[in-house]
């Protein structure tokens, strides 16, 4: 791997660039975003070595592209790139939800004559987006799936990428897990989209019933705070994800709003000690904390 | 303040045993627990000065006495000292819901010949309890709230003790606020009791969902993470606060819930946006990290 561009450089695409570097990635890496002032960031803090004006010429130059941003935004750059790569380069992507763009990929690349595409989602982010929020450190500890494409034909070129940049991606602090795509979402749609929804729809119910009540806010503690963190996620990025992952959210939804009808209707009932206990057999892998998180 | 008698050496109570030496009390601190290895703790951590086998007699002994755990133990607390403590002392308390506990306080205490109640609640707490997880720490940068008692006739010494506790208080890092009880059981159900019901029903909709399967745990992220930690609370604790603050609790979840509904019947439409900039809009003061929030 001896180019890089990165078509999208916002928190995503600017911290893959900064992760890069910070593993010792001498090589070029160009950069493009539809937003010039996020462009401009990722170049003054040296996520990428230049800016491209073009960035179809450039992508037909590079050996690995980048795709980071929106699903559907990366879902367009798959559409026009399609047919103007070459086989021996490798398209791969950061996007949210992965049923759609591993269809795609099947569809579009990864066949004879076409590029390879390899669909991948690190779990990492922030409530935050664009290029000044963006860091290295972001992927440190952090889970970086892939989407398996069953028998696709690789140019040797190709194969040899794929296994450069989950290398590149070791080297960022990742580790690399496999998963099928519809698993995926539907994972996703539990760990990460309903906990997304979930602190939207607090944060958008607080702001209503209390405005600016300093009350409120002088007693929120830590639960607050954490409940209500992904309540400053961007719009943009999320339309996407629920637009393409509309019947598992909507499942896991429903599935929690059962469950705090049955909560609410025995807060007085020993059902509540089974909810509870139920919850309290809950556990999660001990963390493993990155900078990100301490802040 | 020469002496202290902490009933209930739990998480709280053990923790504030700690905070007052830590702020340098150098008096005794009489310690009891219902159950005895709690005590142990607190006295083996320093806590507490020495362990006390009849409370009531301790009891009619300190100056401040602090009822520490779950509400409804407290209010046992007050009915038994009601009648046999002395005009001079003074009880507190740190219990979760303050409604019940500032009625029994004006009509059991704060009268003419009856003891001083001054009713408390810090904002500090974990998903874990007892003995072995109380730190002085989990009080810096907290706010520690009591309910206003009007016309009640101090005598002067319970006055002066009342300006201790609270200079102590002060002493461990945290915030004295002033918040009458209604409006506190209203913005707990808020900010605290709803977090707490929403971690729990998550925590036992994974549970349920996904038993011990493996990829939902390795892909689940920060999150995942903060959205269900409470969800090891005890129930002990909760169902206390359930019963004394149903209606509030109630009104909370039923609005959280259709808030939830109203996401899920527009994942694919403009309103989702509207939920989203609302969201965007709420915040919440910086934050002030204690020694608890970076574990």
């Amino acid at each position: 791997m001896k180019s890089v561009l990165i078509l999208g450089t916002g928190l995503l695409g600017t911290s893959a660039g900064l992760a890069l570097h910070a593993a010792g990635f001498t090589d070029a890496i160009a950069g493009w975003d539809r937003d010039p002032n996020q462009l401009q960031i990722a170049l003054e803090r040296g996520a990428v070595t230049e800016k491209v004006t073009d960035p179809i010429a450039a992508a037909q130059q590079a050996d690995v592209i980048l795709l980071s941003g929106p699903v559907f935004a990366i879902i367009d750059w798959m559409e026009k790139l399609s047919t103007i790569l070459k086989p021996c380069q490798l398209v791969t992507d950061v996007g949210s939800t992965k049923s759609q763009i591993t269809a795609l990929a099947t569809r579009f690349f990864n066949q004879s004559g076409r590029a390879a595409f390899l669909p991948g989602h690190p779990m990492a982010g922030r409530e935050v987006s664009g290029a000044a929020n963006a860091e290295a450190a972001i992927f440190r500890n952090a889970v970086w799936l892939f989407t398996p494409l069953a028998d696709w034909q690789r140019e040797p070129k190709a194969e040899q990428l794929i296994q450069d940049w989950q290398t590149w991606i070791s080297a960022f602090g990742c580790r690399v897990l496999e998963l099928e795509a519809q698993r995926h979402d539907e994972l996703c749609a539990w760990v990460s989209h309903l906990p997304q929804f979930v602190s939207t729809a607090l944060s958008a119910l607080l702001e209503n019933q209390f405005g600016t009540a300093e009350d409120m806010r002088a007693i929120g503690g830590r639960a607050l705070r954490e409940m209500t963190r992904l309540g400053a996620s961007p719009y943009s990025m999320w339309r996407d994800v629920a637009h393409t992952n509309a019947e598992a959210i909507s499942s896991a939804l429903m599935a929690l709003e059962q469950r705090l009808t049955h909560i609410r209707e025995n807060l007085k009932t020993p059902e509540l000690r089974e909810e509870f206990e139920l919850a309290n057999r809950f556990r999660l892998p001990p963390r493993q904390s990155t900078s990100t998180e301490d802040k």
